[in-house]
């Protein structure tokens, strides 16, 4: 990226986001898009992943064209340098989603254990459902009982001695053939990190391609692990999404009542905000400051998390972080951890804004820290809403914007959901693949990045794909941009193709699907799992692919290699750092494809995204013997 | 520093080293420091810690003094920038040795479950030592059973559940309750590991100091666990390392024998070699090409590995590793991992030499891999002994210059042979140390840099220490530099102090004492331990220290900073890269004192940093009570 020099118009093609940038300029607030026009242009040895500072003989930069620098001072090349900086960027994103999965994990022991009052298991069935499924035999085990048993299996996938995760159960069997056959079976969550920790230390694993085989098992153990039993624990602590239609957009912050916005990734901080924020004391306390009530909405993927299970409207995702503060109408921000802008408590001290850090892992210098415990965590709640009540008198009404009414979306969408509104099992959604009326799937996922325009490719892309009758399902801060383009209600199949319009109308299904957060992007591993064994296929033989258009983080990084893994084509609409090395960029781009069955696109304009992800679909289409194009068949 | 001028005799002060750089010279050979020389001056962002990769929101390159670049894009400011780099720096070196400890575990475990017929418990008594110290309970188990139950302890390490390392129990009781009240006691090896990559993920841990802390306990999870786990676990398999004398240098490359060097980190390929190499039916092979034998000889930790256990000769340190490539006379190099530098495999095609890779997580393109697995490592070790063999008729003579003739040098100082030394209990150390006959001890660990002359700090801090009466303990590629001086021998006394040479004459120990391999530094840990325990203080309170002073990798920086986190003050010949943040400099030049009673010491000059080393012995003995000289007692 050359010098930036975008106007407010070119940033955000959204109301509440224009209006809070004029806000914050002239307020004299600097937001993540000042920050990224200083940085820009960015070091190209670090833009292209050259640079290493993996010991003190360097740092080092290398020069693939040379003729000086070719090599660092180990004798790395660019090839090498290249995949170690990849291998960890993976790696700390695997590590991400699978430190919040333990986290969630150690609530489930505690509730196990007996010893925990603050949780407890809101979905038994689920849970009886995963015993059973990781082949505990629940004879005799009430829910207590079945919540320690559980947490020993998912604890051990977390060790070092299981030759594969437990829920590699849910892949196809040609999918863990295949993995075997790669060494790219994931073992050991933790494992798998530090083991790729290792590979990329100064003379260890010297390959490329061995390094970017290690980083894809490392992904497998999120996708197929930390992220999963993140999901799947969440669910059964804090219950199953089920469908609901709730309010998006700044918007949802409430002029006239305590705002409360809940940030980060884990439920298991927010939903306890959420308790102390609906109990009566606090509301007696709120109105005693003149407030009409306490309103908590939510930010990113601890926003989805809420909003998923408890009807929470979501205030905004990655890029609305900063501007919802600018709203001057936040009387907290509760953060437990991930994608929380350091940045934010300056910008909230520019206002009456609280900001509180919850989590001992994730402390901000100049942030109240009320650190949740499995112990403590309903009194660190009250403890928390109260202060945010306390701050409400002293917001300044003259700085107050909301800048929008909120719009209205549908979120809920677990598998359970989706299987349910289909009436019970998938076979409606094969069907209407099979005859064409819908022809493929698409997940739509990741963050925002403020080098591309605001959820520009995340509703371009979805706004072709549907037109094209793929049906899609969205996770993290894909939602908000989905809800905010009107495509997760019933109007949005408006814009969808006629086919897909006819099979969601007929289920009630909107044509963009919310299925949860990031982590929550396991359940589409999960349903593209269950489809391929419907279908008796690998997963690489359905008609689904991939995209985080918007992606930034690590994390996405790991979803996004997790996803070609196990053999989904994935799109990005901006590459990470591996540009500088031909060996590792022309795997990801294709050589991948000879290993999982999938590969890597990268393309920032969201209609020839949309094409060649509509090409894949026609082409696994053709190889499954289906028309790519609705083929008459009656629909029934 | 600036554009790299040097000679070559500045470069190394060794006969050997200067030669063979003469000789890659005049052969067209490009070495460490040629690479060095190209990417000097390094990057002054990355150098100083400023620049991040770990977003695509970035990279980011960050001024602390402006106007501009203030902050990174997502608003991390120089402090956290450094801190995030400087945690994940920590991690990978903890990880590595955890990983490798881990290998050591799998075949312990191995051995445990009766399976393996190609490793065993070569010191029972070692194992049974260990059962108990960790709470199993003996009766009725043999070596097997000891085995299997003392892995699953171990294993449990590096597992998620506990709340303490089980080794952490070796630690005085007052380190451990700085460690609670710190929240630094390491809780899980991998866990802390992956924490560390967690909490440097965008938007979690944004408080430099907190990660700073938690980059201190995953140090201590690996000085206390994997690293420990590693050492004492080799020496249960491979026998605990009794004191002999052997050959070093690059003169113990033989004219007229098959040479193999053995290079990496691990003993667990390497005993294998050696055993092979052994073998009448291999040396027969090898008289049949002309060959007088076969010579297994020894690089970086591997070597110290074989050195210690094996009396198998010290051909040089990390900075030798090219040179030796560099002689034309070697056949073989069998690599395992860590610190084999990429560019060897192009040296050692230079020459008719093989470059055998064993490891799956470390290969290299270009080299012969023979993978070793626990079930096939001697069939393994046969087949690499023989690619050796038939090497040997292609060495070009013309070509061989072996330098030097080789030196001797004493090794094989396990706690227990050092205990042994002194008949049984510390107690004539502590006497020693009470009366100032031995006034401290320091360790002296870890890398050569090219940075630096080679081997010159670690020499030139040796000789100052022991001439001050301070007893010297070293491991790794400190080795072989301090037998190159002549400080390994009994003749190195001539070099002592008065009281240390008395002390040392007396127990016929020299004044440098060989402890093992990089990861053995657990022995030094456990050693401060004993010493503390024994005179009822904190490690903090002994005088002792340790240096790294020619360090380069990121597993000596974790090294470095468990030492200081159990206590010990260490000083380093160059910083690590962080010189961006006053705060983290400030912490860890001053800071962690306050914190765990010791803090790191920067210094290039060995008499310099002889001289705060020795100002720290006398402030410790001081604050014992004791007089900082020899006050005359007799010794009896």
């Amino acid at each position: 990226m050359a010098k930036d020099t975008r106007t407010i118009e070119d940033l955000s093609q959204w109301e509440d986001a224009r209006r809070m940038l004029y806000k914050a300029r002239e307020e004299g607030i600097a937001t993540v898009w000042d920050r990224l026009a200083e940085q820009t242009p960015h070091c190209t040895f670090c833009d292209q992943g050259l640079t290493c500072s993996k010991c003190v003989m360097g740092p080092c930069r290398i020069n693939p064209k040379g003729p000086k620098r070719t090599l660092g001072v180990c004798g790395a090349d660019a090839d090498l340098t290249v995949a170690r900086n990849f291998g960890r960027f993976i790696a700390a994103g695997a590590a991400s989603h699978s430190d919040h999965g333990r986290d969630l994990l150690e609530v489930l022991e505690a509730v196990g254990q007996g010893e925990n009052t603050e949780y407890a298991v809101r979905d038994p069935q689920k849970l009886a459902k995963l015993c059973a499924e990781v082949g505990l035999d629940l004879a005799g085990l009430d829910t207590t009982a079945q919540a320690k048993a559980l947490a020993e299996v998912f604890f051990k996938d977390f060790g070092t001695r299981n030759h594969a995760l437990s829920l590699l159960s849910r892949a196809p069997q040609k999918r863990r053939d295949i993995w075997q056959a790669t060494r790219t079976t994931p073992r050991g969550i933790d494992r798998e990190c530090v083991e790729m920790l290792h590979r990329t230390h100064m003379g260890v694993d010297c390959d490329p391609t061995s390094i970017c085989l290690h980083a894809a098992r490392t992904a497998l153990a999120d996708g197929w692990g930390g992220s999963m039993i993140g999901t799947e624990l969440s669910d059964v602590l804090f219950g199953t999404p089920r469908p609901a239609t709730v309010a998006a957009n700044l918007g949802v912050l409430a002029d006239d009542k305590v705002n409360i916005l809940v940030h980060g990734h884990s439920p298991v901080v927010s939903e306890m905000i959420l308790a102390a924020a609906r109990d009566p004391a606090m509301l007696a306390k709120a109105r005693a400051v003149g407030a009409a009530g306490i309103n908590v909405a939510g930010l990113c993927c601890t926003g989805n998390e809420v909003l998923m299970r408890q009807g929470v409207p979501l205030a905004g995702n990655h890029l609305m972080t900063e501007l919802a503060l600018v709203t001057g109408a936040v009387e907290m921000v509760v953060a437990d951890y991930q994608c929380i802008m350091p940045s934010l408590v300056q910008i909230a001290a520019c206002y009456h804004t609280r900001f509180v850090t919850t989590s001992e892992k994730a402390q901000f210098p100049g942030a109240t820290h009320l650190e949740f415990t499995l112990g403590n965590a309903r009194e660190m709640a009250f403890q928390a809403v109260t202060l945010a009540i306390e701050a409400f008198p002293r917001r300044d009404a003259a700085r107050v914007e909301i800048p929008v009414a909120p719009v209205s979306l549908r979120t809920g969408y677990s598998n359970e959901a989706i299987l349910e509104a289909l009436g019970g099992s998938a076979e409606p959604l094969l069907a209407a693949v099979k005859i064409g009326l819908v022809r493929g799937v698409v997940g739509i996922v990741g963050c925002n990045n403020p080098k591309l325009p605001h959820d520009g490719l995340l509703v371009g892309l979805a706004r072709e794909l549907i037109k094209q009758d793929v049906l899609v399902v969205v996770t993290g801060c894909a939602t908000v941009a989905m809800g905010k383009a009107g495509l997760m209600t019933m109007d949005g199949l408006e814009q969808a193709g006629v086919g897909l319009a006819e099979f969601c109308g007929r289920f009630d299904l909107p044509p963009v699907l919310h299925v949860g957060s990031c982590v929550d992007n396991s359940r589409i591993l999960a349903l593209c799992a269950l489809l391929a064994d419907a279908l008796g296929v690998d997963i690489s033989d359905l008609p689904v692919a991939a995209s985080a258009p918007e992606w930034y983080s690590e994390k996405a990084a790991a979803i996004g290699l997790y996803a070609v893994a196990s053999g989904v084509m994935t799109h990005l609409g901006l590459p990470p750092n591996i540009l500088g090395s031909e060996l590792v960029t022309k795997l990801a781009l294709g050589g991948l494809e000879d290993v999982f069955g999938a590969h890597f696109v990268v393309e920032p304009d969201p209609v020839k995204a949309a094409a060649v992800i509509s090409r894949r679909i026609t082409a696994k289409r053709l190889a499954l013997g289906l028309n790519d194009r609705y083929d008459g068949t009656v629909y029934s």
